[in-house]
């Protein structure tokens, strides 16, 4: 570390008679110690009663059963989500699955229809990938002239973990797709059968079942004890639950793509099918809700995440999209998984406006509300990706902002 | 994928006769549905009740605060530990900390001695790296004649986490380390005031005082809410509740590296502060155990690491050691942390004796047994690090086996 930056952190960080009131606080510490034998060692562990983060409900929440809950992005660390606090959106309830009762039914247009167990499964060739999962209603409120104050509630409908399980394609090759099968219709076993029709280079591609999520099975939250994997693609695609994938030569026009899922644009035509989440990034610290302790060092972090591939590159601004600056990339950055950036910033007291840019592998930028909506409009609820800016008001309370 | 994998998989892993078998089910399966709606959306999540898995005392544990507990290797997915199931070994139990009230003082051979909140140090630049943390005494029973007969019980002792935090070379910047500083007094806020002595060249390379983990704040059994992690070392030198650093000028001589976390060699000597884990591997399916359904297609899978950095390769043998084969490692393949890797297997249904063995990307190879043995003789408790067999039996039944 250069002698420059050790006086940065020095006067920044600690602040001006720092020094001092360290010093008095080890006098403090020496007393505190604790002298009766700890808990003992335990089957499974629970965080500390000190730890608070929860999942938030969105604020439209009337039934718990058709809701969602935001994972508490600020209050996250890294880029592995932890299980019990990754998003949720169901639509008709979490149902509570027996594993050894669960199958999976392939069928349709195939040689061979077969139906799995969970058990069967495992025993196949598996594998483990740590990507993101968002919903494509994520930062959705960004097409509305009211935003969301935090984080956690206008981008906590994403979440990164990894996966394991046995890649789709090879369960097709068991069955024998047959060449007019165009489209796949996965199906869940919650009580409003959740259906989405997948196309079948997707189901060839990179799908995967998977039954295990962050080292332990899949949390029923997430689809215990079976799930459809799209990497990259809108939440609501990767079933939960899954139960049964019919081979098909065309969509089947559910619920879930017709009257939801779709875009609507500016001459009232709708896109459909849009399954790819684009570039995203979101500074999660400082971010709205937050309060500064004051002028001096403070880390601008957040998360960064493309549908596409490996996230490439991220600038921060700190002065309202003015000038920007390259963030550090925490290693790894994989690909279609969040990736945490980081950036030094001394902040000299006055208001600020923050805001962080992603560009992926592709060379895809993540756009401004302004160039997004000349494209779409503002009829969409979903897949807004703009820029999200924060104010950071002199007093060091932080708020939204719109670059 | 070829004809030939189709082929091998459909007949090995269904089995003659299967496909009927899965027709059948197909009819069952249609009447399965819930039809009442599912649990709500919940606030933080819970694993499903199907699922057991727990960490295993072992079996000296008299005193469960002075004792430790063992991750269910077996039943992991991929790379990432569960935060619940990540093994445990204490001195004196797991004391509750208050993190408002925590400090961490660095004193000693130092120009300014400093203490640091929890929220002082959080506001610090932070990294976040994944790694594994193993106790040295992991598969320690390879010395007795005696093994123990599961890979949860013979090496439950390693677990691999997403671990955020500062990296202690900026804070011994911010103290301003004296010349004559060699080494580093760590110490831990439990009642036992566990205590370690670090050589200064690891802590101001790539040691760091970590505050969360696998995405949310450390769990009170890894050392909420501080730790130290030293990349690569034994678990012990890992401080947790981490409360005092003194920066000394020779090693402490505590009982942790005197009575305790030393290697007795054949000649009475002893070997001491042998902090690097070597590279180890070992198959988790089958283990030791465990079942197998039956002659066909099996997934031999693992875990491999090494303290020294990345894995670089791991190989299987089914038949005792007389041949081996290139295992594939997940990616992604990261240092200092666990690699799964993954062998497909056609077991013809006879006894068979199952191992691996990892290279690291410093060419050192896991050694047998004998090969350990020859060096380091039969009174150590630490550092084993040996090829670890386990025997298939004609009916399926697993156990452990010697190479």
């Amino acid at each position: 570390m250069t002698a420059h930056r050790r006086a940065f952190l020095r006067l920044l960080a600690l602040g001006s008679g720092a020094l001092a009131a360290c010093r008095q606080k080890a006098a403090e510490t020496a007393a505190k110690l604790p002298s009766l034998l700890g808990a003992p060692v335990s089957t499974y562990g629970e965080r500390s009663p000190f730890v608070k983060a929860t999942r938030q409900f969105a604020e439209t929440t009337r039934t718990p059963e058709q809701a969602s809950s935001l994972t508490p992005l600020a209050d996250t660390y890294g880029i592995i989500t932890p299980s019990s606090l990754h998003f949720e959106r169901h639509h008709s309830g979490v149902p509570a699955i027996d594993p050894a009762a669960h199958r999976l039914l392939i069928h349709g247009l195939v040689e061979r229809p077969l139906v799995f167990t969970v058990e069967e499964l495992k025993r196949l060739p598996s594998t483990s990938r740590i990507h993101f999962l968002e919903c494509s209603g994520n930062s959705g409120t960004g097409w509305r002239p009211t935003p969301r104050p935090t984080v956690q509630a206008a981008h906590g409908l994403t979440s990164c973990s990894e996966w394991t399980g046995v890649k789709l394609s090879l369960l097709l090759d068991e069955v024998g797709v047959k060449r007019d099968a165009a489209w796949m219709l996965a199906e869940g076993a919650d009580p409003g059968k959740m259906t989405r029709s997948i196309p079948i280079a997707k189901a060839m591609d990179d799908a995967t079942v998977v039954y295990a999520q962050n080292g332990e099975p899949l949390r029923p939250e997430q689809g215990f004890p079976l799930r459809l994997l799209l990497p990259g693609w809108e939440g609501n695609s990767n079933v939960k639950w899954l139960r049964r994938l019919k081979l098909v030569d065309q969509p089947y026009m559910t619920r879930e793509e017709t009257s939801k899922y779709t875009d609507l644009m500016p001459d009232g035509s709708a896109r459909q099918f849009t399954f790819t989440m684009d570039a995203k990034s979101v500074v999660t610290h400082p971010s709205g809700g937050q309060q500064l302790a004051g002028p001096g060092f403070h880390e601008i972090s957040g998360l960064a995440w493309s549908g596409r591939g490996k996230v490439a590159r991220v600038e921060v601004s700190t002065d309202g999209g003015a000038t920007w600056h390259d963030a550090v990339l925490q290693e790894p950055v994989l690909p279609i998984a969040h990736t945490r950036f980081r950036f030094a910033w001394d902040w000299d007291g006055t208001e600020a406006i923050v805001a962080s840019r992603v560009t992926d592998e592709t060379g895809y930028v993540q756009p401004t509300r302004a160039e997004l909506v000349a494209v779409r409009g503002v009829n969409s609820q979903y897949h807004n990706n703009m820029i999200q800016a924060w104010r950071v008001k002199a007093d060091g309370t932080v708020d939204y902002a719109v670059l």
